[in-house]
């Protein structure tokens, strides 16, 4: 029998051989191209078609793009590929399965709506600390325009958009995972349970996802030790600008204070006022571009040396809301270190 | 830097702790429960609603009462669960996220359509193998009557199905996985890579999932240099009748005879003719319950030993199919032995 040895605490494992992150790349469109981390992503679209005919088929290239450029930064070939772990938010994650399609590598589909970057860099990490693969795949994508026919209206019907409403970003990030190199390692894996605090509207994701943010953060720190002050950043996925302040109070009343380190991706990917995006950018494109563009590169610079990534999700769908259900929420949590 | 040690051949991990099934629960609706292997399911539901009032609700509580009833057969506190792995086939995979919502365990929420039991299984004997946990739970769900509504149409328009057309079973199975006991054991995980072969009828989804099917129980053989008679059983997914003939034909021509072992979970779920379901039963629950009821039971008696389990999955979406995309297929597969 083995013993369990890597757990620290209920919810987080140490990883004895941390994974190195050995390449990135980020595709966004052009509204995430006029934001304000524009500078950081390896490729902005002038075309969120990609000359595709339908905005699902162009969501996939997007992916399929991210991973062929990720492999070639990395100097890899689809075979060296052990697995690749990816989902995405449209219903039975088409974006992902037709763009594994296109590759010869092991894929496991995930869902976790908009926490899928890094629940796909959680199964990522631990099956490459396990010592069953030597290069992985992580990645995610969303589409406002897929996005936004399935879950709210064709763009066609001009919907109106509430304050608390989000922005869902059109990108896609894809990450390589190696053993070897001077990268940024992956170090803990604390993964979220899944949170339900009752909010029931559809125009307030930021709302519903709080208290999983803020359970998974808490959790982290209590199962390490940790306080705020060690990371450099916090970074959670899309809780956009309502659902960050949120977020900071509720963990304030459990005794952290997290103000300095917090960013959003949601609320930095885009410039909320002049680019009329209410509370922000959402989708699992958000986080995925955000890591893969600005964190990752400030992380090889060492301008930043530690931080946790929180990707958060809403796991609802039109049918559980139109069936009166309420939003729940989960956040996955991954620490990542550059010596 | 840590050697990958685990992986044989390409697409193969060999577990060097192979995790033990100490647990699984199987809960089907009537019309399964009149079906050839009711003997071995441990609930049949009289009323395939649970009294709640959306099918969407009744999976989702079916799958709640395959987790909690496995724990208790277990002897374990939700708390002694170190990872929740489960998807299933509705938009969102909502079924596995409100059933995750009662749980406090860390969820990891896949979609792999009816190769989702598999690729929980593997995934969770991945994360015990590998020093990350102490009991992991494995489940996945589907209901006949929210798959007709979401796939093809509500039950009230009385649709006429083709001959190759699916029933999808309503079922839900769940297990535990643990390090000790006389119990079977996961020995080897193969993981599947998307194979497209151009086919589009929706209604002839084994077709569409041969190919996949095929290509992992090939990649099996080779990567372990075992041959069919190695096993007991080779039991597929949900194939159905033409779906299982066409593997088997595929697979002649690759140089492999896989008649004597292979079952198909999907033909042998229902009594075809007299109950009506045509090629056969489907559904993420279909090779679930089959496993966690009928394959389980006969492994702890000893009457089988070993069998490799090869849940397979068709990735499409209705949108996908409306777009004019071919359906790729996926199938992961899990060595299960019986000292």
């Amino acid at each position: 029998m083995q013993m369990l040895n890597k757990k620290v605490g209920s919810q987080t494992v140490k990883l004895a051989n941390p994974p190195k992150i050995i390449a990135t790349y980020s595709i966004v469109g052009p509204k995430e191209g006029q934001g304000p981390l524009r500078e950081y992503f390896d490729e902005i679209l002038n075309d969120d078609t990609l000359g595709k005919e339908s905005f699902e088929k162009a969501e996939s290239q997007m992916m399929f793009t991210a991973i062929s450029e990720t492999l070639k930064i990395a100097k890899l070939k689809e075979t060296d590929i052990d697995y690749l772990f990816s989902g995405d938010l449209l219903n039975q994650i088409i974006s992902s399965s037709f763009a594994a399609r296109e590759f010869s590598i092991p894929f496991f589909g995930l869902y976790g709506a908009c926490s899928t970057m890094s629940e796909s860099l959680s199964l990522a990490s631990i099956i490459m600390d396990g010592g069953f693969a030597n290069y992985v795949v992580a990645t995610t994508s969303s589409h406002f325009s897929s996005a936004e026919r399935q879950f709210r209206f064709p763009l066609e019907y001009g919907s109106q958009r509430q304050q608390s409403s989000q922005w869902t970003v059109t990108g896609s990030g894809a990450v390589i995972l190696g053993h070897e190199g001077e990268f940024p390692e992956i170090t803990h894996v604390t993964t979220g349970k899944v949170k339900d605090f009752g909010q029931k509207d559809a125009n307030n994701m930021g709302a519903a996802m709080a208290p999983a943010a803020v359970d998974t953060i808490v959790s982290h720190f209590k199962d390490t030790g940790r306080t705020p002050s060690y990371y450099d950043i916090i970074a959670t996925g899309d809780l956009g600008v309502i659902g960050k302040e949120l977020a900071n109070k509720l963990i304030e009343e459990l005794g952290y204070d997290i103000r300095k380190q917090h960013i959003d991706c949601g609320e930095i990917i885009f410039d909320n006022e002049k680019q009329n995006t209410l509370s922000g950018g959402s989708g699992c494109g958000c986080s995925a571009v955000v890591f893969s563009g600005y964190l990752y590169k400030r992380l090889m610079k060492k301008e930043i040396k530690k931080i946790l990534l929180v990707s958060t999700g809403a796991l609802m769908s039109t049918t559980s809301s139109l069936q009166g259900e309420t939003i729940p929420g989960i956040a996955h949590a991954v620490a990542i270190e550059m010596k």
